[in-house]
């Protein structure tokens, strides 16, 4: 989406969501999903693909792409929304496109198009330059909540 | 799909396979995965959401149904399968139905048709009796690989 | 999705529905849908393959059922909506499972969840007792709109 | 993706296929489908929203985007296919991101990737330069077919 389009681009949220998404615990960082940059209408992520990944097959378990994936579907919208509110992915495709056997991940999220309530989100992720996902998905976004769980 | 539009279904490997499943390491492991079982054309399987898949908002991390989806959409094949064929997921889509904050995901996986290279999957999760997830894909069928990695 | 978790179905809705839809012109009077019942959950759709569908390589164009998808998708909502809300397609994917040459292609859309402002549907189709396509997709729906088009 | 990781573009394929499409009768007639051009990796296309394809809601059937989109899938692939290769639509995901009432559908579709068996691709398209839907999907491509219909 070409950001003149899009809502205004808050580089103090940005910032606070790089740096939060960045000790999140449970399955980011079970995964190793590093945030390593924002800018309007998009996010760039980075996952090294570690020898736990690895299924006895010899390639990465899917479920990390799609995971990684979702993951980012919310994040690419944080910096567009009203401090304290919340987006929660409702639905999204993946296409895993080539086998990944280790080396690094790295994913861009791209706003395709974002409303009050709503965003489309496609999130490529290339493995060492060599494109190994493609997704598109969809957003709900919420007003605050009024007691985020402490 | 029914059954009797299915190629032959193996006991045997439906037997091994659940085994062999519930042994995995990594992402399977980490999540809790647990086949339970596999019938022609289906296959069961359950997940303990555990404190550490909820995220600081207090849901459960999406990527956890969607990593489980895409888990299950190339389990139910192999029955179906030649010994010692492989299948992997080509794309899947997922609804993320209702957010999940503890207790056990139950999913089932239906063979909605399946040919010698390609199966169509659905994958329906329901969080103490109540639909969070429905998911569909395709994966692909492939001969017996000659070298799996030891 | 199992009827005692639905909205309620009303019948009159229902009947009008499935009136209306069969005299629509545009999209689905070329295609020659009709709508042929519809019960909680459900609703049932025939199309016949005519001549004019089916391109110079003998198979019926793929658009024919993605648009026989996508039409159906809202339809199955109506009859457990408020008199004069509108239902819209979102979002769907669809597998297309077999080619088709001819004959009649028959649909089952079901619901898999709805609340107030969105519902999940399933489509398949088969071709005179063949699955030919299976799609998954998101309606949004809205309350009564103050002015349908004259 | 990258032209450089795609197998070569034929440009003479390109030309007859442009032209071999705009004389398509059935829904890419009734549709007003005009492929407008193909570089290596894309294919532009447009669509007069006539009345006839606006429903008595006032808004265009949203099946139109789902066929143009699924239309265009395949036709992206032909000028890097081999003469008399086939392409066909496995599977796609559209998300439709705004209401169309008239004017013009400009799309663009982009090969994500590419390999001798299957393509991913992009589709999105445009109302009077306001987007209005974004699609993904699988395109299985096969050799020549030994006996086209005459």
């Amino acid at each position: 989406m070409s950001p003149e389009r899009l809502p205004p681009f808050n580089e103090k949220i940005a910032r606070h969501f790089v740096e939060m998404s960045n000790s999140m615990a449970g399955l980011p960082e079970y995964l190793g999903i590093r945030l390593i940059g924002m800018e309007p209408g998009r996010a760039e992520a980075e996952l090294r693909v570690e020898e736990k990944l690895i299924t006895a097959m010899g390639n990465m378990h899917g479920g990390v792409l799609s995971a990684f994936s979702d993951h980012l579907l919310a994040c690419v919208c944080y910096p567009h929304m009203e401090e304290g509110a919340w987006a929660a992915t409702t639905e999204f495709k993946v296409n895993l496109l080539a086998p990944v056997t280790g080396g690094t991940l790295r994913a861009s999220a791209t706003l395709v198009s974002m409303s009050k309530t709503t965003a489309v989100v496609r999130i490529d992720v290339e493995n060492d330059g060599r494109p190994c996902s493609a997704a598109q998905g969809t957003v709900t976004l919420m007003r605050p909540r009024a007691k985020p769980r402490s």
